[in-house]
Parts: structure tokens; sequence; C-alpha cells
């Protein structure tokens, strides 16, 4: 192999599924090792076959699926104690997912030998042995994690490296050093990966799993690379067990873009924001905004100075270029941005203002009032245009929503729990309806569909892709402020409105009609008001 | 300074305002304060008074404040260029916070003295030496921030250490190296603090700055003090601009608790689960659960077999004990736990269950089944107890809630724009009443208070903290499942509970009665039911 090239075993669903409030599908899990696979990762650690029976179902529905790029792989821990290879049930249960590759994890800590499994140092060594040695017999590729080794030097040396020395003679093709605790510092991790580079024999690959316990797993990783480890295991966005794993989007920018490494193929890192984003999505999570390189803040700018600065040269507050791994550079609106962030996002919307002039100010005097009663505009774009084209007065109302009412009550089998009924004015006609729903916001975001469409049609192309609840202000409990984001489509473009109030249903309808007056809007649809 | 001593300075209230959706007010700030100087950091840096008024409202505010153990520090920029420092507004505003300490940013990456600030840089020099002296002059200690010293000493290493040797000669105490762009590797920030020991007059101590755009700050960090830095800038839960700043807490962590440096007095170490929670809080943020030591699942076992392990053996699978941070251990209950976490959770509540037993499989199926639901029992205990209680028999109902309805309609001058009516039944008696709120679910808060008080008026005594919701499937819009978590107290204790139901009406219901009879078993209330 050569040196600046590496591999990625991507762990997110085997690790990553063991992160609290993760929880895949048989789908889910096809999704997201179809997509790896198109990403360019060489090994996919999909689950353990022999721990729980959905695990068995994915590898069964998998038997004999090519993928592009990457290798299966199925985990499983080394045959019990006083128990053969070839009679461990896990094992065999391991051998049915038909892998090529597996990877098997094995105790390297003397204490956890004789306290958790309870068994003897020699037998922990054989355990190792047979294993390694009857999946090889059985033609596959083994991978070996050396659970808990860096604990296990600190503590045995000796055995630790026997441990891991034991696997290799086994037949193990990668020997994986394991911070298992997430309890290591860079300069330890180094150290024992030199030791072990001298310990082992040649042609056997080093490997690293590190966790973030101690906020250290990427440079921890980086350390061992650097110290010879070419395998890397992590889980794509960094999900795992307590602080997690590795994360491997992290990784991949800091080696591939700022190191020269090859880790995945050089096209996949200008899509790795999009990867990471859909990587949330199946896991069912929030991608936390100021992840590095992917986050949707990551190349974000506040401060005023910043957002100048960045404006007239981009590398004097960004590390590497947004574009480079597909994500994009955002203003933020506050009182610390200053006039020129906020002057820039509108030009982007083709609104041009200049920087000292009266509608300038006047702008920014409405988004300091609005923001005061709980809006924040940030990734509402679509709201925010609405504001300033309103305060342009560049905006005529399509509609306007004359009274409502919502009632909720206990569901029984006739009647959906909610009610809402409607009362618009277009020009001069009214319309008043009513529609039921799930839930309060449900009932009135159809009964104010169901109302307009009768001026226009076309809303009924438009559809409500995400909808989401914030409280702002926690201390003032079920009377806090409500923040609504809504995230709407027409099938081509996407766009988000906001909306706050003490009231739920306020905000979430303030947030709906943006949502449709801003597709009316940009359809150019004839406005009848 | 003791080698092994090293002092902290705090910019959660200047560079953690930086941060995307952060607006501390004039109070926050003072709250805030008061947090870090019981902590026991030795500097605050709460402000820019010449960039916004809310800052210089603040030290306004603060002016004659004795502090017990920090120092508060204003932040600001070097002169203009072509400006005598004395004569600067900024400099002249910063004076006006009458802090003992300053900290003063300027240019050390040429780039930036002559495409971002469009000077000489030889002005530039000129700008750090006059503000620095000026600062000295009025008596304040400075703390020179050298801003992109990095990125500054790889592009023209020459112009960066003079930059900072200005400074130095002009008075600053300590010179701060700042990777104000995060895209700096530990290795480089250790060869580069080494060159800086070597180039400065002794006596002047060192400090270190760390953004995280590479996932690294809390790595460069490390290396940076390992290189000789004594003086750690840094938010206090790794807020700031992008990707944030260096996490202190994770930071403190690190070299307090497992390499002997002192920070912090030692009994705030105990402490800092609380103050992160504070902060977050101050912050109106969600302190990330993934949190390297504080956050809510740096310490919760999944994995079965870890869970097991940490039982029989602490560090089996901690890197340190969750106590001595003040954190706690907890299991999360999934198709990975198995039984002994969910076993061992209930024991904290005093139901001891035989692992095997018919009572056991009742109570997991009971989650299985309650969880597909789309609840999560992950922090609301006490929903899960009295889930357990009632499926074991143990629980007997305080009251019926026969009937409910709630409108909410558009507000007028006379009236809130919610409000409740409820029926509810306690043994053979039932209440009707009603209530109004600034909401549907403050709306039916108070009104099941209402009708419930008359039979327990006890409720009087409890309190909503908390109340948060969360849209559990986004894929479906409005009509998506809602998830309550509510968070009561009477004073001495809190407890938090959840409800889940696609309409978020259900779904508060749920959590209130939840809370109420939550409040009413504990304190062993006569049941009338």
């Amino acid at each position: 192999m050569d040196t600046k090239k590496l591999e990625i075993l991507d762990s997110t669903l085997r690790d990553g599924a063991q992160s609290h409030s993760i929880s895949f599908s048989v789908d889910d899990k096809i999704k997201m090792v179809r997509m790896l696979d198109e990403f360019g990762v060489q090994y996919i650690e999909a689950g353990n076959p022999a721990s729980n029976p959905k695990d068995e179902a994915f590898f069964t529905r998998m038997l004999g699926t090519e993928l592009k790029n990457a290798k299966l792989t199925a985990f499983g821990s080394t045959c019990r104690k006083g128990v053969e290879a070839s009679k461990d049930d896990g094992l065999n249960r391991l051998l049915s997912a038909q892998t090529e590759c597996v990877c098997i994890f094995g105790k390297a800590w003397d204490l956890h030998v004789t306290k958790i499994l309870e068994t003897t140092l020699e037998e922990n060594l054989r355990m190792i042995y047979d294993t390694v040695a009857f999946l090889r017999e059985n033609g596959r590729r083994v991978f070996f994690d050396a659970e808990h080794f860096f604990d296990g030097m600190k503590n045995n040396r000796d055995y630790a490296l026997r441990a891991i020395c034991t696997a290799a003679k086994a037949g193990a093709e990668v020997i994986v050093l394991c911070d298992t605790n997430g309890g290591s510092f860079p300069n330890e991790i180094a150290e024992y990966v030199e030791t072990v580079k001298e310990a082992l024999p040649q042609g056997i690959r080093l490997g690293i799993h590190c966790h973030d316990d101690c906020g250290l797993a990427v440079a921890n990783t980086l350390a061992a690379v650097e110290a010879g480890a070419v395998h890397i295991q992590g889980t794509f966005i960094g999900m795992g067990e307590r602080c997690g794993n590795t994360n491997l989007t992290t990784v991949i920018g800091n080696l591939q873009l700022k190191r020269g490494y090859e880790l995945v193929p050089e096209m996949s890192v200008g899509k790795m924001t999009e990867a990471a984003y859909y990587t949330a999505e199946v896991c069912n999570m929030k991608l936390a905004s100021s992840m590095p390189y992917v986050g949707s803040r990551a190349f974000s700018h506040k401060g005023g100075m910043h957002a100048d600065g960045v404006i007239k040269l981009r590398e004097s507050f960004e590390h590497i270029s947004p574009d480079s791994v597909g994500n994009r550079r955002s203003f933020v609106l506050s009182e610390l941005t200053g006039r020129t962030a906020m002057l820039e996002k509108l030009k982007g919307f083709g609104i041009i203002l200049e920087k000292g002039s009266e509608e300038t100010l006047r702008v920014i005097n409405k988004v300091k009032e609005i923001e005061s009663e709980g809006y924040v505009f940030e990734g509402a774009d679509a709201s925010f245009e609405l504001m300033a084209l309103r305060e342009l007065g560049k905006l005529k109302a399509y509609f306007k929503v004359v009274d409502y009412k919502v009632i909720t009550s206990q569901a029984d089998e006739e009647n959906a729990p909610a009610s809402a009924m409607i009362k618009v004015r277009v020009g001069d006609r009214r319309e008043i309806t009513a529609d039921e729903g799930k839930g309060p916001v449900n009932a009135i975001d159809k009964a104010l569909r169901k109302a307009l469409e009768v001026f226009y049609p076309v809303i009924g192309d438009m559809s409500l892709v995400d909808f989401k609840v914030r409280v702002v202000d926690n201390s003032t409990s079920t009377s806090a402020v409500t923040r609504v984001l809504i995230e709407s489509t027409d099938g081509h473009d996407m766009w988000t409105t906001v909306g706050a109030s003490e009231d739920i249903i306020f905000a979430s309808m303030a947030a709906l009609t943006d949502s449709i007056e801003y597709m009316l809007y940009k359809k150019k649809v004839y406005n009848y008001m």
C-alpha cells in the first residue's frame, strides 16, 4: 500500500448503532450501505449477526448483493471461554453472514480478561488464536479489534502485545488498536503505535479505533496515522457509544484535503456535506451545526469583522474553501453582524441596497424589532426575504387570514382530535372553510390550504417537507415562546419559513402563510388582492 | 507561576457570543459572570465595549462590583490605522469599561495587514505598540491576542514573530497565540509555541486560543500547554464562531483530572457538569448530550456488554468516574441494552425485579410497545418509573381526565388566544372547569391544575420548570409525532415526564398528567379514586 493511501472502515451501522436514540431498521441499514459504497469507503462494518435478529436479517437480505467500492464486513467477538471456535454459536452465525471480511474483537487488557470475562490470561489468548484461525480456515479475511488496547498497554504491556501478536500469528491481516474507553491522549497513542510496529511481523497492517470521551478522537487518529496506522475506523458523522466514535468526515477533511493522504475518491470529498446530511437523516438525528467541514455553521460568519473580512478575501477567515467539501458560506444576522453581511445576504436574493441608505436602515430596524419578539431568521431565508420585500414595499399580500378557530378534544373513532375553521379574504371575496387533522397544527394547515386553493390552485403543487418546533425561552414553561420552522417544496425548489409566538398555533400560522406567500411570489402568480 | 498551574480566560461572553443563535442580554451576562467567578476561572472576557451598546451597558452595570476569584476583562482591537492610540475612540471606550485587565487583538498575519486592514506592515506594528503602550500608561494589565498567529507563521514567520515581540516590548504580560481560523494541527502548534518561547523575552506568559474547525481545538490546546503555554482561552462549553472555540470543560477534565495540572479550584471540578448545564441554559441552547465529561450521555451505556461490564467494574468502560465531574452514569434502554441495565435502572427507583422473571418480561414488552409509538424514556425517568409501577400493578391512578376541549383563535384585546375546558373524575366526583392561556398547551395546563387542585390541593406547590417540544419523525410534516418533555418541581425535587403523539395537545396532556401523578405518588398523598 502506498504510504499516502489509507483505508477506512465505517462503523456507523455497528458502533454507531450503540449511540443513544439511534435505532436502524433493516431498510435504513441498506440505505446507508448504498451511500457509503457510492461514497467510496473500503469497508462497511454493518452489524453483529450474533447479537441481534435485526442484524442477522440484514445480512440475509444482503446475500449476493454486489457493491461497487466497499466490502461488507460482519462484526463479532472471539469464541466464548471454554468453547472451541468451530462449536461457538456466535462465530457460526458470523460465518452465515457470508461476508468476505470479518472484524473480530478480543480482549487486550488483562483486567478485562480476569474481571469481566472471568477467565485466565492463557485462555483468552487461546480464544483469540482459535477464533482467528477458524475464520481463516473458512476463507474469511480477518481484522482483529484489540479492545482496550491502550489501557492494556498501560496496565500490562507484555500481555497487550501478546494478545495482538497471537491474532497476527493466527492470520489476522489488520490489527486494530482500540481506545475503547476514549481515555487516551495523542502522545500515548503515537508512542504505542510505534511500539506495536516493532513488535508485529512485517506485512500486518495497523488500524486505529478511537472514542471521543476526551474530545481527542480525531487527534488520536491523526497521531496514529502519523506513527504508521493505515486503517482508520470511525463512524461517518461521529455517533457512537457515550461521547461517540472518531468522526470520519473530520478525518477525511483533515487528512485528504490538508495532508495529501487519499482515503476516498477525490470526487467524494466534494460531496461530503451532502453525505453527512444524508447520514443524519437516516439516523433521524440533527447534524450538529458546528460539526467541522460539514455542519451548517462550519462556514457561517457572525462577527461583523469576520463577515467583512471573508467578503474581501476568502482565506482571511476560512481554513479551507466551503466548496471543497460541498458546504456553503453563510452570514448570521445579529447585533454583531454589521451591515455588510446583511446586504450580502439580500444581494443573494437579488435585492441590491446601498450600505448607508435609508432603505437599509429600515430593513435593519425591522429585523431588530421582529427578532425581539423571538424570531430568528437563521435557517429561514424565505421569511427573511419576504420581510425585506414587505419592508421595502415590494410585496403586496396575496391574501388575508380574517379569522380562525382550532378545536382540539379527546379523539374518538369517528373524529380526528383536532378541527379548524378558517376565514380568508382575497380581494373582496371571502372564503370560509374547515378541515380536521391529527393535531391542531395539522388541522389548521389543511384548512388554510383548502381555503386558499380556491383562489390560487397552484398551492396544490406545494407540500411540506419538514416541520420543526423549538421552545425559545424555557424559563416560562408552557407559556414560553415557541418557534416553528417549516420547510416546503414545490417538487423543484425548497424553502424555509419561520414563525414565533407564545401560541404555537399562531406561530405555525405565521410560518405557513409565509410559506404559501413565498411560493406565490416566486412563481409570479397573479395577485387577486 | 508553578509549572503545573495554568490560568483560564473564559470568553463565553465575547467569542462565545459570536456563535450563531446566541444573544446575551445584560442580565444573562451578569448571571454568567457570577457563575464563572464562583467556579474559579481567573479571567472573564465579557465583551467588547466599543463594538456594541449592550456590552458597553454591561460594563457600566459592573462598575464597582467585586468578584471573588476572577478578573473581569474587556476586549478590543488595536487602534485604527493612521490614528494615535490616545485619540482612538474604540480604545477610549475600552478604558471607560474600567477593568484591571484588557485583552487586545492585533494582526500577526501579513496577509491580513495588507489585504484586510489595507495598511503597511510597519503601520500595523506601530498600531500594536502604541495600543499596548497607551493601555499600560493608563494602568491596565494587557493580554495581547495575536490573531491568526499560526497562519502568519506559515506565511511570513519573521513578521508574525515581530508582531508579538512588539506587543511584548510595549508591555503586554501575556502573548496569546491564536489559531483564529482553526486550521492548524497539534504538531504545528507545538512547534510554533517552542519557537515563540525562544523568541520572546523571559517573564512573558504564553497563551493559546484555538478554534475547532478541524475538530482539534482541545488537542491543539493540550499541545500548546505541553510546549509551554500557561494561559488558556476558550469558551465554557465550546460555543463560538463557526465550529466553536476550545471547550474549557473538556480541557479542565483532561488536564486537571488526568494530567495533574491545576486550572480551577479542586472543588469546582466536581461541579463542572452543573456549571455546563447552567451555561447552556443562560445561552438558551441544548448541551450536546455527547459532550465529553459533562454531556448527559458521556457515561451512558447502551451496548449490552458495556452495560454488563460497567456494572461489574466501573473502569471497564469508563475512563474516569462520572462523580468526579458531577455527572451520572446511565443506561439506555434498547434492543442492544440487555435486561441488566434496565433492571439496574429500576433498582435505582427501589423496584427490585429478577432477571428472568415474568414481571421483568412484562415491563420490557411494555417499553417496546410504548416506544414504537414514538415514546423515548431517555431523560424522562419519572414517566419510566410510573410506567413500570403501572405495569406491575403498583400504582392506582389518582384521577381520570374524562374529556377536554381546547379552542385557539386569533387573539383580541379582551381574550387570550387559547381557552381550554376540562372534565376530570376522582372517585365518583366530577369536576368540570376551564381556563385560558397564551397558547393551547398553556391553557390546558392551567385548566387541568385548576380542576385537580379541588381534590389534591398539594398540586398548588408544584410548578413547571421546563417544557420542551421535539418533532420525532420529520418526514410527515405537520402530522409528525411530537414528543413533549416536561420538567417539574415542588421546590425540593425535580422530575421529568414525557408524552408523545401526533397531536401536540394530547402529548402535552400525557406529560402533564404523568407529572402530577408522579408528585402525588411520591408525596404519598391519599388517593381518592
